[in-house]
């Protein structure tokens, strides 16, 4: 097989973050789960926006967050996701192409804005996201181009996408296409609501057309709704060819080929804002993936570019990442 | 005469910040002046902003940004500013609102859009700004609602003003409005080029209709084209009642009623950002001045103030600065 252009193409919502601090008594308030991700329509957004803090929009999207990772770290990505022609659109893909990653998705005009999410960032560090999908819901199947799929060594997958309806089938036909090109499919489980929602697809997902699986604790625990973490490490096993599954700051286990290897977690100075922090371990994983590195070196990469991105607000890295590798 | 409902209106030019990091090398490419402020068009914007990396945007405007420090510091601020009715524009209403400060200008419909600044931060923590106006140059004196001015112990108009055409005639306005309702009026300098395109006007302004005078060392050597800061402030001495001039690490030197008193900078763990340095600090010293404060303790706050917002990325308080009195 000749040699990709890409590394990875990454498919997702695309976002701005609308990033703020916020107490746990306004989570309460609000009627918040802390560290969920939650959809909002567009009055809802607007009531939640007019009681938050002062905020910072940065380009967000765990998709749009891992290719920008994997840029970073010197690899090469594409990205497909669905913003407006409008000025958070303009943000958003300056900063990705910025970040040095492809990306020519359509802008929609005329429909829905680009798409925000409202995090509130918790003195815990913890992060939980309150997400209008504006734009995203019309990613669909034609904004797939065969080509690139088929010219990138993984296509990585949101889960996130099936929220909205259209970029369930743009996923399904981006992974047949790179699975027909010989390329790998890679999957992140996104959040365990987000899980719950799609569970059962989720599971034929997995089994069938997934290489590489990312999830945390809660949701891959959330996809087998099993008893414990053990119980889920031991079922994945069985089910894909290669899982990373992180634990915070107890790092992450990787299981390749029915191995299981651990990872420590990064030393980080001061933990400030956590959102991000699986999209750059991803990223990290794929880099060293897409270049033959073995599992252990991999997520060694991932555990370093998730330290980097909880050291600061924001979810995309503020350092060349390339240059804090050993 | 009956108390002030607000203990400072500010009137300024409503920016959102496009704050990029950039090397000493691309300044000098695209011929930028390390430190200063320059005016530019929109396809210029434009064409600037696709070459910058990655961005974050932050409410700014250097008015906007004392006023939003006020308000952290437990001062009650009202601004006045043109954005458009646009998603910009409810960035900035948001966060100037969330901030705890009084704004209700009218935002423009069908015209431009929201002004940004695209802030180059160099490795030495300077900022070099590049502003688009937009909207601003839209404010004018049916913007300057004559009751707010005169419940207003301080008016404080930025420098800045004199650029837009007919917000010269807002800030004229406000002036006169507050001096008839004896009230003080403040001005920021703004910026050393700022002070070279309008210093007639500037001087007269100055020396007939201002009481509080905020420069740095090179806006006020600017001011009277003197040889050395020496001389600026002692031609400042007679011109104003109450001047405070910045230089920076060095701290600030406060003239009040001819008499001089030096403030030792505030240390700062590390200096991230220097962008609203003296716009805090304005807010500090204001902070103090409308609660009868002598000079000493005002430029104290002023110092704490723009130490905390040198400290991070974005020129208004990450923290509430009250907090960080002694």
């Amino acid at each position: 097989m000749k040699p990709a252009r890409f590394d990875v193409t990454g498919i997702g919502n695309a976002i701005v973050d609308v990033i703020a601090h916020a107490s746990d008594a306004f989570l309460v308030d609000q009627q918040l789960t802390k560290g969920a991700m939650r959809l909002i329509d567009a009055q809802e957004a607007r009531s939640l926006y007019e009681k938050m803090a002062q905020a910072v929009e940065i380009s967000g999207g765990s998709a749009g967050n891992t290719m920008a990772g994997l840029a970073s770290l010197g690899g090469k990505g594409a990205y497909v996701g669905k913003v407006a022609a409008d000025q958070l659109g303009d943000v958003f893909d300056h900063d990705i192409r910025a970040a040095g990653v492809h990306f020519e998705t359509t802008k929609l005009e005329g429909g829905a804005p680009t798409a925000r999410c409202l995090i509130l960032v918790t003195p815990d560090a913890q992060r939980t996201m309150n997400t209008f999908l504006g734009a995203c819901v019309e990613l669909g199947p034609e904004d797939i181009d065969a080509g690139i799929i088929a010219d990138s060594q993984v296509v990585y997958l949101e889960g996130y996408l099936y929220d909205p309806p259209r970029a369930k089938e743009a996923f399904k036909k981006a992974a047949k296409l790179a699975h027909d090109a010989g390329r790998k499919v890679a999957l992140s489980l996104s959040d365990p609501f987000c899980v719950d929602r799609h569970r059962d697809e989720f599971m034929s997902l997995v089994s069938e057309h997934v290489d590489i699986l990312f999830a945390n604790q809660s949701e891959i625990t959330s996809l087998y709704k099993a008893n414990s973490f053990d119980e889920a490490v031991s079922r994945t096993k069985g089910l894909v060819e290669t899982a990373a599954l992180t634990q915070s700051e107890e790092g992450s286990l990787i299981i390749h080929k029915g191995e299981v290897v651990r990872i420590a977690a990064e030393k980080v100075k001061q933990v400030v804002d956590t959102t991000g922090a699986g999209d750059l371990y991803a990223a990290g994983f794929l880099y060293g993936y897409t270049r033959g590195l073995g599992p252990e070196a991999s997520g060694r990469i991932g555990a370093i570019a998730a330290a980097e991105v909880i050291g600061h607000v924001g979810a995309r890295p503020e350092v060349p990442l390339l240059g804090l590798l050993p």
